[in-house]
């Protein structure tokens, strides 16, 4: 195997950005090389994953899986001990929600590059591990696909940033009322005009709250002040997102809707690789790209995210607890889609912070954040 | 004067591209000293310039220069004495037509960092400029908006274009068809929809001649093949052009069109200068962009000078001189609009080419092509 191979440990290896992931790696075999995967409960798809990409090290979190993994020259490890292993490189944090928190800090504290899907873990805990980064000296690299155009924008700039302009499709109700909102379904909402995603992202961008979760995530990877971010909808799903500098001067980011390509950016950087699997854009068929202000007061999620982010503390992970319950009583019907954004600005007001929290008192505002949706659902008390 | 000031002469300072980069110096007094100033024959504009800036050193093309200019501490020098001077770092060459050429080539042999607004130079010798570059260690930073812009797009990226995309406004005439353009007059052709600039860029831009001449700038600036270079209609004039990378990720400069941006960003480059005076883009007023492919067939002069920039040798100044000699006979009416592109093809077809010419067999070329445009205006014999 040539030095230019990179060894990649996948957390999240079934999910939408883990597969993708792996897409890039079968496009680009010479370049990647699976060392670890780590799964959540698919036990089928990870079974295909271990005997296509061979892994030395292998995590799932399904009890039965020692048991039903197919045999293979392969350790079962923990999450931690695969993100950090010697033989990885390179780990892909692909988890959703929090559990990619603590493998992050692992591989961060292990000075390994981080390719970072998984938004909550800076959202929750974006000093902290900015902090370690430092320290360990570990890149962290943005596989979103906002965070991966303003980082392509800057490269090669320096420290004369004047804001950084995240775009958002709008979701598939961009253009509604409240009254209009308050009606829709489950259904209405998992149809994502451009995107392809994961069931929370895909409700997480109709609500706009996923586009706030960006502003704080760009806050802390970039070092930007919140008050220099902003956000623009742009239907097409083009324009990934645009930095303007202080000389007036505003670069952009464009591509179709394809994680891949930020999946790639991040494994190949500083290289771009050509890949004739991904898609380059046809301007032949491209006569428009359009953009609108955000309407703040029928998406109040964009407007309560960006508040948790600028009071920061334990704020954004009550933010990111709150929202990812209200998500899952959306998605089983047993809360209107206008009841998210409710649910989360009664849990942060609710909310007594911690200033310059630790982790430990990060994942205590998490746990209650959780149980005050409920509380607030059910009319129980906590 | 601190060392971070740099120390400028202005080839050209009364035009439109000279008065502007004095307009930058002005705003930003502590960055940049007028060391030398040239001009052609505006005289009194040149007098106050000098009374402004007080250069130390002073070109005037009018011969009763010398008896009208204001007393003052500047020598009156030659264009290429001040190109190449020691108190000089860099030169802006913002004169139109040949007469950048020998200048240019100077301050390349004295290795000065050299801000090119005169596109005809590398049009015509792009071979020799760009080779002697090369040899002499100098900097050719451009200051045309689209090749500013796909500098700008590259910066920091290495070896992994797959095209460029240069945006042209489409000019006042871009949805006209070929019957409706025999009728157009010299004034609907000097009302641009989107920028300020002289009269001969106006007109070029308007017959699509402007963007075959970028083309054949782009091929040579950033050693592009013509094959990976297109021309995409963008009537807004906010996306300056935009370069696709090899693994499908597209990056794009934008602005309101005002040439004092690239113009600073060539005298600042490898900073970026805040500048009060320098627009910045207002999204809550731009709502859309569009794109359009050229019409190849109603503007031929495109097509004329990709042409002519593959075939290389002396058909590039044979282009830009027949050209120039064609839109000064439509600008004293003496030829229809469309007659432009019908003489520059017929100045490439009656060429004698040289390949791989010297200095001295472009300009031979360029004067024959002047020749050869009147005589078929004229019908006079040669």
């Amino acid at each position: 195997m040539g030095s230019s191979v990179k060894r990649l440990a996948v957390l999240g290896s079934t999910g939408s950005i883990g597969q993708q992931t792996l897409e890039v790696v079968r496009a680009l075999p010479h370049r990647f090389h699976i060392v670890g995967l780590a799964a959540g409960k698919n036990i089928d798809l990870l079974a295909k994953q271990i005997n296509e990409f061979k892994p030395s090290f292998v995590y799932c979190q399904d009890k039965e899986a020692p048991t039903c993994l197919p045999d293979g020259d392969y350790q079962l490890l923990s999450l931690e001990d695969i993100a950090c292993h010697p033989q990885v490189d390179t780990v892909v944090i692909a988890t959703s929600g929090k559990s990619g928190l603590v493998p992050t800090l692992a591989a961060i504290k292990a000075g390994k590059k981080i390719c970072l899907a998984n938004k909550e873990s800076l959202v929750m805990a974006g000093e902290i591990i900015t902090n370690e980064a430092k320290l360990n000296a570990a890149q962290i690299l943005p596989i979103d696909s906002e965070h991966s155009a303003i980082w392509q924008c800057l490269e090669g700039e320096t420290q004369s940033v004047a804001q950084l302009i995240l775009t958002a499709s709008g979701g598939p109700f961009h253009s509604y009322s409240s009254t209009q909102l308050s009606k829709v379904t489950v259904k209405q909402t998992l149809k994502h005009p451009s995107w392809q995603m994961s069931k929370k992202i895909t409700i997480d961008s109709a609500t706009l709250m996923n586009k706030g979760l960006e502003i704080i995530e760009a806050h802390w990877l970039f070092n930007i002040p919140f008050d220099n971010i902003r956000v623009l909808i742009h239907p097409q799903s083009i324009v990934h997102s645009m930095v303007e500098f202080i000389d007036g001067s505003t670069k952009a980011q464009l591509s179709y809707p394809d994680m891949r390509l930020p999946i790639q950016y991040a494994l190949s950087y500083p290289e771009r690789l050509a890949n004739r699997q991904l898609p380059k854009l046809d301007w032949s068929r491209i006569n428009r790209l359009t953009f609108e202000q955000p309407d703040f007061n029928t998406f109040p999620c964009l407007k309560l995210a960006i508040e948790a982010g600028r009071k920061g503390g334990t704020y954004p992970a009550v933010l990111c607890a709150a929202d990812e319950v209200a998500v899952e009583l959306f998605l089983s019907q047993r809360i209107r889609f206008i009841d998210i954004a409710r649910l989360v600005e009664s849990a942060l007001e609710e909310h007594q912070a911690v200033a310059r929290p630790t982790l430990e008192e990060i994942l205590a505002a998490d746990a209650w954040a959780r149980r005050k949706v409920m509380q607030l659902v059910t009319g129980d008390s906590p």
